[in-house]
């Protein structure tokens, strides 16, 4: 394991130490958010948790958290009471990007029910400006997917529709994803509202205002940071 | 045949008279729209229409389309000469709810792109102001459609989830449909806009400012309105 990983898989575990018995916990997606959930595991499994609840933002974390002895529950109406996932942009104030692991409705529906959404990431996700280094992921209906990607344009032209091989990418809904290249200006709040307003659009991947803290892994240790 | 079917069946026909040759067709759902797709079919089969491609607002009326003669292409981002389709409700200025058919998003998808959006339906689905009779359709997606739904509660809170037998019903897009009671005065584009910034919402029923004409069957004959 790299410096990095190792730094990052210490973020992940600073993250599951805010967790209670007999919490329900939001599972993220994505290579840190997996650190977390095996450890997760591994602390029902010494007896230093119990009780615990995962509500898993995508198939993949699901099964991960089975396998490592994690109870996994579908989503309900009922508050969670902390989520730990990754993200692929983080801003100052803990605004983020996500869904470049193509689960952005999900996590998205599933975090806004956390009373806590703690973020865990290594230092190349901290920008000054959402955007920078990472393409907005767009969750958009497969039907008449070439259009709404032309009404998208009109106010973001730069993009493309995910690709996996020779196919569309398609996320666990059945959507497709376009990855749009934000402007160098825009106010993050009236983006969100244009962006879900385009007819097509099922959701963005701008999660604004929703992360408490975010633990980063930087090559001289694990920062913690707070909205 | 009833009277009103027959009248029905003349409305779908009015319509379909200011389709004109090489155009390209969007083609409605539902008990209407079904009478516009055959006579299409018969205008190809006798000439009188040539080199019309049909493009399809759910999977039955493509199949339709199909078995009457009529050529189905998928929609792309080129616009749509005309559209013909049905309406749940119809207000004096010919804003519209749909989506009783549980094909609202294609719909709105396929239609937004028609230079000439025609209504056709019958003399009950004229009201003074939309929600009188029907629900508005809101789809949704189903990862966390409980929560969703309370979401929707806080300001639309009578309304159910639609079912079909025991089960969920499903739209062509894998979505789930809540069937929405409005409330009885209202703002239609401020309403469009709350629910579609509705974390969880893919589309609404409302379609504001689109239909151009429509051909209503009424005990006295077929009537005649535009926006």
């Amino acid at each position: 394991m790299s410096d990095l990983e190792a730094l990052k898989k210490e973020a992940a575990l600073r993250a599951v130490a805010l967790v209670q018995s007999g919490q329900r916990v939001g599972l993220g997606t994505g290579s840190t958010a997996k650190y977390a959930i095996e450890e997760l595991g591994r602390l029902l499994q010494t007896g230093e948790l119990q009780g615990i609840v995962g509500v898993a933002t995508s198939k993949a974390s699901a099964e991960l958290a089975r396998e490592v002895g994690v109870p996994v529950e579908d989503l309900d109406p009922r508050p969670l009471d902390i989520a730990i996932d990754g993200a692929d942009e983080i801003a100052p104030n803990l605004d983020l990007v996500k869904g470049l692991g193509g689960a952005l409705l999900r996590e998205k529906l599933t975090e806004v029910q956390a009373r806590r959404l703690i973020i865990i990431a290594d230092h190349t996700k901290l920008v000054k400006q959402l955007g920078e280094k990472a393409p907005l992921p767009i969750e958009i209906a497969q039907f008449g997917f070439l259009s709404t990607i032309e009404r998208l344009r009109e106010f973001l032209p730069g993009g493309r529709l995910r690709m996996v091989g020779a196919g569309n990418f398609v996320t666990d809904n059945g959507n497709y994803i376009y990855d749009a290249q934000l402007p160098e200006q825009f106010d993050p709040a009236e983006l969100e509202r244009r962006i879900k307003s385009t007819l097509g659009v099922v959701d963005t991947g701008l999660f604004l205002g929703m992360a408490e803290r975010a633990f980063v892994a930087a090559p001289d240790g694990v920062q913690e940071l707070e909205r």
